[in-house]
């Protein structure tokens, strides 16, 4: 975010057509004079579902890389280091048009935040005295830090509240319970979701506070997760980062650049679709607690076994190095498999899985210690893919995973995620026909 | 850390003698063969306090930053984007003798550490493949990433139980209870505290969780707590940072080139003493929980009177720019005080607090977000000084702080910091006369 002085020359009018936020959203940022009333300084009040066409027609987004391709940011762009990962519930009462309005609050929004501006043309500062600021102010004088802001529509948003029940694709439920599974309700699924990525983690914490501030009167925080040292690899130019267990992980993930393993394995098709989906795909987080005493205390030996590649360079027990194809058959002298059958990179293994490929964004996650003097640590796991299915066939398949006595699922969540809005228009606009 | 290939040959020898830690610091890091009785590969069993002194003469230290001054590192070095600190208790029955084992080997293993070495020459893959690794892997490939590691000394570590009655300083004691404290005991206070900062969090969490494993069978960790975004400047050339409010924090820190300052407010001195601490520091932590959702629905106005400063230049309200000097009694034409008397500046203001000055060396924190669906968010407030008093009298002086309404004290802690190691020495030898 820039400075005053650096911050191109924008007209300053606090209405609710020059910041580009419905009445709601400015109220959203505003709130709080209280009694005062002073809150909304041309207006106030709620807009109300008849104000919302009015308002949302006013409202051209501006330029903004969550508008220049078929499909959001934050999918194949390069991983950031950093995380704030946020899932929101609807409030009671709430309509298609609050959704609409706040779908096109929180376009507006994110698109300014990754172009490193504040949330609104006033920001921290430029605003009245007499009110709170748009903008949280946090980020003023940091870059835009690659920032990435992702949207996503949870099973539980396709019901009556909204007239969305004859649009959630089928597979759009929650996840079915896999083995294992110890999963807190207050960190599993969510209405919607918002993926916030950054190389600086004061960016990525900024824009998820100012997204719920906008929420205001519409959604509410459910859970969020901050994570950090990415768990995949995108590019072919990034190294293969090192998860909590030491081991590097997304050795085998799809790339960014690798435009048929995407069209395979993670965007949406037509022939797939729903058309409001076409270009989108489907957004599974699992929070992955470590039990990493444990781990730390596990020999050698049995780590690589586990995981089923050797610890040093990443490369499958059968041979070569990271990147040589595991060799599922190799045996050693005594006629047993280099490979345990049981291991990791064989259950998740696309030959084990009839060709299925992920896209993994994932992040570990440290926050803090617990009560026994245990490190609260894990791997925030993210994955992209073309259809749930995918996901629960993998998932399936790694119950016999020998890395389970090793790690415990307590939160999880499933979000359809739409392609990117068309200029112009708000995410989610295909969906709700805006 | 180094790759294996980027590592400097080093003669592989799983021996305590040849890694530099006691048989016991190993026993921690390869603990877990269990039943197996693997864990260390020459020798094993516990080193007892009557091994020590021998094998502490064979642990010549390596060069190093901590051992390159007077003082330890990671109070007046340039503050890291990244913080991971940690309070340990020792455990029932331990001695003298292992608490002069642990430091000894905490001091080989943070020296490594810091060089960007693993924690011991065996590291993540090169030990027994019989054993657990001596290093968890994590930071493998990554640089050291500017990381240091500071250690101090708790008032209750100053008791029978190592011999140390008669050495606590008088002003090490537990920090008095202040207006609004709502200290949670198991986010305050430890016998032992490790502060690890590295411009990469995993780099830190590496440090924190690698030094935990060597305590084994001596100390446990009690707390740990993330940090990110410091919110102090140390240097000149560092733009001041913003905290979780919005503001600048730390725009009138004393500088880490200004020796002078240093002298009067962070170092202990010879005629201050005790003589195992001259060159050393007290170091105070407090967990400030930010009411942010409140905070953000204050006008900007408000916000400004309670800082004191404008949101954004951080001048004070008297006017100039961020680094001219708050003038207390300016008066608007009203003839009330620019300044509010109440502001978290006047208050904290060394003129009105007898010119006392503390270094400040604090993290943002976001903790994700609480079960009703609030930021679990603050500042991890780090100050070092001369003298505890100093706190106390600033604390006591922000008790009708305007700020308070917007933040809570949760957590607390003082420790003593000794200076740094003399070459071939461990932290804290002046001490324990070892």
């Amino acid at each position: 975010m820039t400075d005053e002085e650096q911050t191109p020359t924008t007209p300053s009018d606090p209405t609710p057509e020059a910041t580009g936020l419905s009445r709601r959203g400015l109220m959203g940022l505003a709130i709080g004079a209280g009694a005062a009333g002073l809150a909304v300084g041309a207006g106030g009040g709620f807009a109300g579902g008849a104000a919302y066409g009015q308002d949302q027609a006013r409202r051209a987004m501006d330029a903004t890389a969550a508008a220049s391709g078929i499909h959001q940011v934050g999918i194949t762009t390069p991983v950031q280091d950093h995380l704030h990962f946020a899932s929101y519930d609807m409030m009671a009462r709430t309509t298609r048009d609050d959704l609409a309005e706040l779908l096109s609050d929180w376009t507006y929004a994110a698109t300014r935040m990754m172009q490193g501006l504040d949330v609104s043309a006033t920001g921290a500062v430029g605003g009245s005295p007499q009110a709170p600021p748009d903008d949280t102010g946090e980020a003023v004088g940091l870059p835009a830090s690659n920032l990435t802001i992702t949207f996503g529509f949870g099973p539980t948003l396709f019901d009556a509240r909204f007239g969305l029940e004859g649009q959630r694709p089928a597979g759009l439920e929650r996840l079915p319970a896999f083995l294992g599974d110890d999963l807190d309700p207050l960190r599993s699924d969510g209405d919607l979701c918002i993926q916030a990525c950054a190389d600086d983690p004061q960016v990525a914490v900024h824009a998820i506070r100012n997204l719920s501030r906008i929420a205001f009167g519409r959604a509410t925080i459910r859970w969020s997760q901050l994570g950090f040292g990415r768990t995949s690899k995108t590019t072919a130019a990034q190294a293969t980062p090192r998860n909590l267990f030491g081991f590097k992980d997304g050795t085998a993930n799809v790339l960014a650049d690798d435009t048929a393993a995407l069209d395979d394995n993670v965007w949406v098709s037509a022939s797939e679709g729903p058309a409001w989906l076409v270009g989108g795909s489907y957004l599974v987080a699992r929070r992955i607690a470590m039990l990493i005493e444990t781990w730390d205390r596990t020999r050698l030996a049995e780590q690589d076994r586990v995981i089923g590649r050797d610890k040093g360079q990443g490369a499958p027990l059968s041979g070569g190095d990271e990147f040589t194809k595991p060799d599922f058959q190799a045996t050693d002298a005594a006629g047993q498999p280099r490979i345990d059958p049981r291991s990791h990179v064989r259950l998740a293994h696309p030959d084990t899985n009839g060709g299925i490929q992920i896209l993994r964004r994932g992040y570990n996650f440290v926050d803090g210690t617990t009560d026994l003097g245990r490190l609260n640590a894990g791997l925030f796991f993210l994955s992209f893919q073309k259809a749930p299915d995918r996901y629960v066939t993998l998932q399936r398949s790694l119950s016999t995973d020998a890395m389970n006595e090793y790690v415990r699922h307590v939160g999880s969540g499933l979000w359809a995620v739409p392609p990117a809005p068309a200029a112009g228009e708000s995410v989610g606009a295909g969906l709700l026909g805006a």
